[in-house]
């Protein structure tokens, strides 16, 4: 039986296993009813974080509600690579871009960190925590990046994990060419650390230059954004160490 | 002598060598007057893809106009690697944005493909190529990316030049996971092709599967937009086979 084309892939806060329907949020009910042009028994997918891809029929929909019946499960749930984002706060629309940008890169979590030359110290968690779920759906994750409160970096240091390799895009110290600093670290929880427009202080750089888990990375010869640098140490990162060998799910060969 | 801080890094259509001196456009004159309050006497800096970067002094500003008189060659000229990128147009400001990052991560050659399902076939090429001269301008290259006029897939494909591969993102055939396709290939003059939005038409997969100068590469399991694949693809060659091994200018250990 060829499965009736999918209208939109949703992420709710809800249990998906088979039994009875599932409420949709207010926000999803207008976006089906009024810019897709859903009508009931159209075939959607949600996901959870947690449960796997469900397929099912939208069941109710009506201004500001919206119900689907499950049908089955698509897919498994799995989890994108352990690999965090600590980042500068940027100014607004770069900030929304990184955090979008990041989850269809497949990062686990998102940590903004204040740094003495940042933009801004301001995050808006809700907004930016919208902007990962709509990447996520569009993306075909099945899990929602953690975006965390914002921390300073004396903080996040501090409280570093044990274990946890922080990978630092700044030019100080032995930093190597990332594609050699991330295949040394490959297998290991990681993150990376990416500073505001104006660069990370002095004494921040020689903060972070004496830490055993910092691996001071270069992206190369010319001067990158902050937002560029990030993507791109992001996009190095699952190439050589992270989970770019497999395939996106359903695509023929 | 320690350099006077520069205040500004302009691209200029203009010899660069030392005699008389040199004029700037009237935006820039604008640039320097008005948004970055400079004076005469300030110190900038100069490149024009060919003759390296130069160091001078503003030596007239005035609304409409301003010249700089040069003070010694800062760097040599050199350029960035042999690396086009072939994409579809976007929306406007996705392709602006291709544009400018593309530029930061170090792309020689911009060429616009239309295919069957591209979002637009219009480009408007002197906005592209300002977008292009104030990313070089801000990341320290000292060429510029050839911004060259759309052309179909089609001749693009008939036309294709001896010995340059073609990295292909899009999942069709026996893609490789881009690390190992870009190892594979390193050292060879290359191109990236990324499709629209809406993924390359059935009859463009079959013709590309079959041509010997295409690698088509995987970006992993999740779904990326076509921007972020972009990008995504060059950062990936930059660091598995272009220059991503160098430091940028002037940074100290």
């Amino acid at each position: 039986m060829t499965e009736q084309k999918l209208r939109a892939r949703l992420y709710v806060n809800a249990e998906l296993a088979g039994g009875g329907p599932v409420d949709l949020a207010a926000g999803q009910a207008h976006y089906l009813r009024n810019v897709l042009r859903c009508s009931t028994g159209d075939a959607v997918a949600l996901f959870n974080g947690a449960d796997g891809e469900w397929s099912g029929r939208i069941a109710t929909l009506s201004r500001g509600a919206a119900s689907v019946d499950l049908t089955e499960q698509r897919r498994p749930q799995e989890s994108c690579p352990d690999l965090w984002l600590c980042f500068a706060p940027l100014k607004k629309s770069a900030t929304d871009f990184v955090v979008a940008k990041a989850t269809e890169l497949g990062v686990s979590a998102l940590q903004p960190v204040t740094t003495r030359h940042s933009d801004t110290s301001r995050v808006n968690l809700d907004r930016l925590r919208t902007i990962a779920i709509e990447a996520a759906e569009q993306t075909e994750r099945l899990d929602i990046p953690a975006v965390l409160g914002p921390v300073s970096l004396t903080a996040l240091l501090s409280d570093w994990p044990a274990g946890r390799v922080l990978l630092v895009a700044a030019e100080f110290g032995a930093s190597r060419p990332i594609a050699e600093a991330v295949a040394d670290v490959a297998g290991r929880p990681a993150a990376i650390l990416v500073g505001p427009e104006g660069g990370f202080a002095q004494s921040e750089l020689d903060g972070l230059r004496d830490l055993p888990f910092v691996h001071p990375v270069g992206l190369g010869p010319r001067i990158l954004r902050a937002d560029t640098a990030a993507l791109a140490a992001l996009s190095c990162w699952q190439a050589v160490a992270g989970d770019w060998r497999g395939r996106p799910p359903g695509r023929a060969d």
